[in-house]
C-alpha cells in the first residue's frame, strides 16, 4: 500500500506544501526514521522533534510550516488527519470466500450485499446483517439480533438474542453482548434470578474494545449512543444508558441503571455506582469512584498519592483518626480563643 | 407467550384481586405504557407510581392493595415474586437439532437425556453432562469435565480439563473455568511455573457472569459453593473458597486462598488480599480493598470521596502530610495544656 | 503417573535422604493426608507442619532435616523445586489427532513439527507455528502471526494479525492479543479512528492469563519482554513496554506508552497511567495508582484502609477538609507562637 503526497493530501483534507509526487508508504513519528512515511505534529512543545524529523511529511498546523525542514501536510487539526491518514494504512481484511463454508448461517438469516462471515461464526435464525457487515471466525451472532451496514465484529465476539448494533460499529474479540444482567431477588437468603428481557442496543459509529461486557436491560434496554467509544475491559450493567461521544477508558465498571451523558470521559477503572447521573461533559479521573449523580460538566476525581510504602503506612493509619483529628483541632481553636479572650 | 392472570398468580405464588382471565403478555416498570404487562411494587416510596400506573396488574403487599388501581397480585416479597414471573416470560432456548452437527463430541463423553451441544462447540474425552444441559456455540469443555443436571453454557465459555460444576449452574459467555492459577518459583530472579494441580469445583445454583475467570488450585481445589452469584469480569484466583448464597459484583479481584463467608456481597470493583478469611455475612462496599481478615458481619468501606478535581489535588497532597499533621497537632495540644497549667 | 523418589531428586535437582525406591504420585501440602505424595517447606515458620506430616517426602533446606520425620529431597531453593516438581505430576495434553479435522488453516501458513491444532481452530493465511506449539479449540490465529516453539494457546483465544510470540509461551483462555490500541482523535467533539498499525510482541517463556487483553501499538509495537508472568483479566494498553522478568497480577491496567522495568511486581488491581517509565524493581502494592513516573526500586502504596463502614464515612468526608485542616492547624501554631513569645 502506497499512495503519493498528492492523494494524501487530497484524503486527509490538507494543503499539501511540497513534492505532489512523492510516494509514502506509511505513518510514523517524528523522532523515527522510517523511510516513506509521513509524521505529524500535534503540540508546539514537539517542534525540537519536527525540525529534526527525518519523516518524509509532516502533518501540522500553518504556524508550524516554518520550523518544517521537509514536506508539509498543512491543517487547522492535525491529529484528526493523522487519524485520517491512518485509514489509508491499515490493512485490508484477509481474502477468502465471503461466506466460508464452515460458518452456520441460519436459513432464516438476512444477509445483505458484501457480508462476509468467517469460519466456525455461528448466525443464528433471524439474524439481520447490514451491506458490508464482516462477522469474524469464532463469532455468536444470537437470534434475531440486527447489525447495521458497515459494522466488524471481530473473532471470538458473543452477541446475545435480540440486541441491535448500529452503522460502522466495531466490535473487538471477546466482547460480549447481551449477556443477562445482575438481577436477582432474595427470598430467605436464597437469591432467585430476575431473568433479563431486555436488549442491548448500540448506536452508529461506535467502538467497543476487546473483552468488555455490555449487558442486557432486565425490563426496558441497555443503550449505548452514537460515536461513543469504549475500551477494553470495560463492563457496562443493565439499563445504564451511555450518551453520544462519551469516552470510557479500560477497566472502568459502570453499576446498574446509570445514566452518563454525552462527550463525558471516564478514566481508566473508574467506577459509577448504580442509579446515578452524570450530566454531559463529566470528566472523571483515573480509578475514582463516583457515588453521587454529577449534574454539571467538570472533571471529578477522587483517591490518594503513592509513597514509598513505609511513609505511605504512616499516612495510612492515621486516616482511621481523621475525623477525631477534625474534632481535636476544633477543640483546640475554641480554647485558644477563649484564652487569649481572657488574656 | 401469554398467560391469564390466573394462571401468573398460581406460578408466582400470590393471591389474584382481579379477573383471573386477563390476558398476561409481559412484565414492565411501573411507569411504563406496555399493554397487557404486570408491573411490581417493592417500597412504599414508589406508591405514586402505583397510583398513576397503566400495568395490567401489579405485584405486591397486602398494605400497598388500597393504592392499586388495576389488578393485584398480593404476596410478601414482591421482588421474589416478581423473579418467578420473568421467568415465564424470559425466551425459550433455540430451536434446532438437539446436537449440532458441527459440535465435536469425543466418543467417550457420556450425554444425559435431554442434553444440547450447539454449533462448533467441543465436548473432550470423559466428559459427562448432565440431563438437559445445555452447552452453546463455540463452547470448549475440556478432558473429565463434569456438568449437573440443568446447567446451562452460553456461547464461548471454556471450561478446563478436570473442573466440576454442579446442577442449574448458568454461565455467561467468555467465562473461564480452571485456567491455571498465578503460581510461579522465583529462582535467581526467573520465574519457574507452578503447574496447578487443582480443580475448580462449583455447586448448584450458580451463576457466572460474562468473561469471568475462576482459575484451579494449585494442589487443592479452588471451591464455589451452593446459590452463590458471580457478576462479569470478576477474578477469583487459585484455592478460593466462597460460601453458600454469597454476591460478588462486577469487576470484583480475589486472590489466591482468600476464603469468603456464607451470604457475603462483594461490591463491584472491591479487592480481597490473598489468604485472608472473611465471615459469614459480610458486606464490602464497591473498589475497597480488604488488607486483613474480618471475622464478624457487617458492612465495611475505603476509600476517599469524589470531589472537583482541583479541589481535590488540595486535599489529596495533604494526605502524604497526615502523619505529620497528627504529630503537629499532638504537640499543640501538649504546649497549649503546659501554658494554661502554668498560667 | 508415578515417579520413584530417586527419579523425582533427579528430575528437580534435589539431594534424596531415604528410599530412591518409594513410588511418589503427586504434590500434596504439609496437612494434607494424601498418601504417596510429596510435600515441600519453604520457611522455618511451618516446620509445626513438617514435624507432622504424612507425606511420603518433603522437599527442604538443609537446616530442615533434624526436623524431617519422612524422607526429604534437600535443596536450596525448595519452592522453586517443588515449582519442578508440578511439571511431572501436570496432565499430559489430550490425546487426538495433531491436526483436527475441523481445524481450519491456511494453504500459505508453516507448521513445524509436532504442531498441534484443535477443533474449530482457525490458522490464517502467512502464520508460522514453531516446533511443537499446541493451539487450542477455537483459537483464531490471524493473518502472519508468528508463534515461536513450543508454545501452547489454550482454546478460545483471539491473536490478531502481524502479531509475533516467543518460544514456550503459555497463553490462557479468553485473552486477546493484539486488538486495536484505544487511538481516536477528536473533531468538533466526533471520535475519529486512528488505525492501529502497530504489533504485539512477546517475548519467551511469557505466561499471559485468562481473559488478559494487549492491544497492539498505534505505529510501534507494544513489547512484553522474556519471563514476563501476566495473571488474568489484565489490560495493557497500546505501545506499553514490559521489561523481562516482570510479575503482574490480576486486573492490573496498564495505560498507553507506559515503560515498565524489569523484575518489578504490580499488585492486583493497580494502575499505571500512560506515559509513564517505572524503574526495575519496582513494586506497586494493590489498586494503588500510579501518576507519576518512578525511577527507583522500591514498593510504592496508594489507598485508604478499609473500617466498618459508620466509622469510615467520618474520616471520609473529613477528607474533603484536610487542606483545611492543615491551614488551621499552621494558623493555630503561628498564634500559639506569638502568643508564648509575647507571655
Amino acid at each position: 500500500m502506497d499512495y503519493t503526497l498528492g492523494e494524501i493530501a487530497q484524503r486527509i483534507g490538507a494543503r499539501l506544501v511540497g513534492e505532489a509526487g512523492t510516494r509514502i508508504s506509511g505513518v510514523t513519528s517524528l523522532e523515527s526514521s522510517r523511510a516513506n512515511a509521513i509524521g505529524f505534529l500535534t503540540h508546539p512543545r514537539y517542534r525540537k522533534l519536527l525540525i529534526a524529523t527525518r519523516a518524509a511529511a509532516v502533518i501540522l498546523r500553518e504556524e508550524e510550516l516554518p520550523y518544517c525542514p521537509v514536506a508539509a501536510l498543512v491543517c487547522d487539526n492535525p491529529y484528526a488527519a493523522y487519524a485520517r491518514a491512518t485509514a489509508l494504512f491499515a490493512p485490508a481484511p484477509v481474502e477468502g470466500p465471503p461466506i466460508h463454508p464452515t460458518a452456520v448461517i441460519d436459513a432464516t438469516a438476512r444477509l445483505a450485499q458484501g457480508v462476509r462471515v468467517a469460519a466456525h461464526a455461528v448466525v443464528e435464525a433471524g439474524v439481520e446483517l447490514g451491506a458490508g457487515v464482516a462477522i469474524g471466525s469464532g463469532c455468536v451472532v444470537g437470534e434475531g439480533v440486527r447489525i447495521g451496514a458497515g459494522s466488524r465484529l471481530y473473532p471470538n465476539v458473543t452477541v446475545y438474542h435480540g440486541c441491535e448494533i448500529g452503522r460502522n460499529v466495531i466490535i473487538h474479540s471477546g466482547a460480549v453482548i447481551g449477556a443477562d444482567g445482575f438481577g436477582f431477588a432474595n427470598e430467605a437468603g436464597r437469591w432467585i434470578k430476575i431473568h433479563q428481557l431486555g436488549r442491548v442496543v448500540i448506536g452508529d459509529e461506535v467502538e467497543i474494545g476487546a473483552n468488555t461486557t455490555i449487558d442486557r436491560g432486565a425490563i426496558e434496554d441497555t443503550v449505548i449512543g452514537h460515536n461513543v467509544i469504549i475500551d477494553n475491559q470495560v463492563q457496562v450493567a443493565h439499563n445504564v444508558r451511555i450518551g453520544d461521544h462519551t469516552a470510557i477508558a479500560g477497566c472502568v465498571g459502570i453499576a446498574g441503571s446509570a445514566v452518563i451523558g454525552s462527550h463525558c470521559a471516564l478514566g481508566g477503572g473508574a467506577g459509577i455506582l448504580g442509579h446515578l447521573e452524570l450530566g454531559d461533559g463529566v470528566t472523571v479521573t483515573a480509578m475514582s469512584l463516583v457515588t453521587n449523580s454529577i449534574p454539571h460538566s467538570g472533571v471529578y476525581s477522587a483517591g490518594t498519592p503513592l509513597e514509598p510504602k513505609a511513609q505511605w503506612q504512616k499516612n495510612y493509619v492515621r486516616f482511621k483518626q481523621l475525623d477525631e483529628m477534625a474534632h481535636r483541632l476544633r477543640t483546640l481553636e475554641k480554647e485558644f480563643k477563649q484564652l487569649t479572650k481572657e488574656g
